[in-house]
């Protein structure tokens, strides 16, 4: 007899994971090693550490623990806003009349609206372990900084913030949540730094890029004692902290007895994609299971489907260390896609290695179709997605759509990493008509991706 | 041995309740009737559902029926987003250093961000049930009219939302979020009502009030056939609806076997605390159990600490019943607070009526010292708490703290009625440090009090 599933799936407390998972430790070709922007050369722990807290340069580069205990600290704050339910989509099934069952696992339940929390508050507390003053970061539509902030709040550490000047501008209540927490929240290009004051000399007015802010926030760091610099997406850190997602979804199945047949994850920087992934893509790798995994990009930005698997920048500002990765090139600018959060050239190098290796595809999807599915969604399940989340909402229905044709019962999960209260502007534009959508022409992405840098590994 | 309590207690689905609690089945002395308007005689379930819908009329008037049991429709749609979490806060307990233990029961994550949904849904079902096309409302700040467009939604109603002029110019994306639930938003005072055409010519340039778009919501409904006129506060039918939130928060006390010494709630027109008393209320009032039971308000708005228990009318338009109740009389023009939920001049009849027979304690707060304890909770709890909400926060703290003087463990247990995501401007003033703090004076009561109708009973 099947039992029934709850509408919301939540673990117990002893439930949640005690341990973040890296699934590199199950791959048997690694990502490539990630490039030192002076030398070319791998980097080292050192190297990194002198950027970035020491225990996360030693994450970044480990390709061979398969668990990292999760300290006591992060998993009691995780116990504040964690675990996230796995939602059953009922009404969402009912509406598409689908045999399929749709499950979603939410990760907008906290204040900062989505997954970047699980990394901020484990970033934070290694930077705290080891002495630190603070940290500085960047952010663009806030959702990262304002999860940093939260988490800097909590083990009250200083937290700097440059956030993009039109962001800043045009988001102020952001802002103004990054600052009740206790952050302080830097318009850039700043005057506050060298290369801020040289950007706002050479193109005056200028409202600032994420690559910008990135340059402005490492050079932070570097000129003040006790503070590192800290990311919120691409890293491989970050991935193995956001392997919590993926954990408690699959410890939620098992609970019921569900065995997913696919599971579908929205990709910008690879992320909240890679952290859902991982367990599902790890049981592939040692040959216990059998998934289909669906990375979902926007067509205005489609580094999987469309870009090259090569060495790149990870920064327009070429201060991080290079990775390979599937990319479009550091010099693509993307059109002003209203997800953001996934407007990034590249995808973390993990995620790109498995996409290579075939454990995974790619689509990428309309920005129209991703907002009515939003809407389809909002309408039926209550919460309103971000537009980021609704590239994976788009796909799931897709899929739910072609069983109804066939007939079949699959198990359809899919990541659904936030909420869209602040990006109403964009709602606005679809509920009145108006939104476009933009697909990139061949020449286009040729023209940036001849930009590649020359490097021979 | 003690069990360890979770930081969050949710209820198995199972464990839900299945009815709503009537309190005012084991009130001995009931509140007043409900009088017409017109007449000033106490108005029965025909001329109520001239205005209501005939099943919320009946619910409105049963002073006798303990427990309604709640449909299956309703049922459904509260899986999606309750139970709601009865938080343990120990990270506060440890920032205050207190022996008490904390608890708030939140409301806050659902998309509407507040209770407001738990009566929405009921309302709408009910519209529908009838065989409506659609309802209609006024709403101020925006909860309630984006609450009734998620209910509305789900059940395919048209829902028709009057908001105050101010508020739909300020709050543009309030109301892109009621549009992208299918709802049609109009600026009160509109040109599409008489009272509105009425207002407009006798003010121009008029910003609107909540009174008026009232008034405008009721004509709307009257002058089209099958539509119905709700309302999200100070009716006893709502009470009913949020009777929920208490219901759920005594269950998962009791599943820990937690009895709470204290029962905190914010007060606007009463039906969050309403709803989080009732079935600790109805314990006291059968002689079951005693718990202190604290109505907190702002103290620009202070109805039942400075206001006369009178009968008044609801709403400045003048067209719903009036109530007996503790009152500031309905031309009150409460000081811009930024609690803009609790800016009401009454209060619900039955909370009026609990606190007249003695079995609540009021409190009123200045506002500087709730966005100070707003601050405080959110930085150590994660949440950003909406300012209404932290109201009970600033009492529960204050009631730890004289735990910590006095050495007493005592259960606190508060009602977090929503988050604060759209009431930024009003975090930016605590930020920058220019927020005011506003205090009626005993004249300016007493004026508004020699206005109360005068009516017999």
């Amino acid at each position: 007899m099947e039992t029934k599933i709850p509408y919301k799936i939540y673990l117990e407390e002893h439930e949640m994971p005690k341990q973040w998972y890296n699934v590199r430790a199950d791959m048997k070709k690694k990502p490539a090693p990630i490039l030192n922007p002076v030398t070319l050369n791998p980097v080292t722990v050192e190297e990194l550490s002198a950027i970035f807290c020491e225990e996360l340069a030693k994450q970044e580069l480990d390709e061979n623990t398969a668990y990292f205990d999760i300290p006591e600290e992060i998993r009691n704050f995780y116990k504040m806003y964690r675990p996230s339910p796995l939602v059953r989509a009922y009404c969402l099934e009912e509406k598409l009349g689908t045999p399929a069952h749709i499950y979603y696992k939410f990760e907008g339940n906290n204040t900062s609206g989505s997954h970047k929390l699980n990394s901020a508050i484990a970033q934070a507390y290694y930077a705290k372990k080891q002495g630190l003053k603070g940290v500085t970061t960047e952010t663009g539509a806030g959702q990262w900084g304002t999860a940093l902030s939260m988490a800097c709040s909590y083990f009250d550490m200083d937290c700097q913030v440059y956030m993009v000047k039109c962001s800043y501008e045009q988001k102020p209540f952001r802002r103004e949540v990054m600052r009740t927490y206790g952050a302080q929240v830097t318009p850039s290009p700043s005057m506050t730094t060298n290369i801020g004051r040289k950007i706002n000399e050479e193109f005056p007015g200028t409202t600032g890029s994420l690559g910008c802010a990135i340059s402005e926030a490492v050079e932070a760091a570097q000129s003040q004692d006790g503070y590192r610099y800290v990311l919120g997406s691409v890293l491989t850190q970050v991935l193995l902290h956001q392997s919590i997602i993926g954990l408690e979804t699959k410890a939620a199945l098992d609970k019921y007895g569900v065995k997913a047949d696919m599971i579908i994850g929205c990709a910008g920087g690879g992320s909240n994609l890679g952290g859902l992934i991982s367990p599902f893509a790890g049981e592939m790798l040692r040959g216990e299971g059998d998934y289909k995994l669906i990375a979902v990009e926007p067509s205005s930005c489609p580094s999987l489907t469309r870009g090259k698997y090569a060495y790149d920048y990870c920064d327009t500002g070429k201060v991080c260390p290079l990775q390979k990765m599937y990319t479009l090139g550091s010099g693509y600018i993307p059109s002003a896609s209203h997800a953001g959060g996934l407007r990034y050239h590249g995808m973390s190098s993990v995620v790109s290695e498995l996409y290579d290796q075939g454990l995974m595809e790619a689509r990428s999807v309309k920005q129209t179709d991703v907002f009515q599915a939003a809407v389809d969604f909002a309408r039926v399940e209550g919460i309103l997605p971000a537009p980021e989340s609704s590239h994976a909402i788009k796909v799931a229905i897709d899929e739910a759509l072609k069983c109804k044709e066939t007939g079949e019962a699959k198990n359809i999960v899919f990541g659904l990493t936030g909420t869209g209260y602040f990006d109403m502007y964009a709602y606005q534009k679809h509920n009145d008509g108006i939104m476009e959508d933009y697909i990139p022409t061949d020449e286009e992405i040729a023209k940036a991706l001849a930009k590649l840098p020359k490097v021979d590994m």
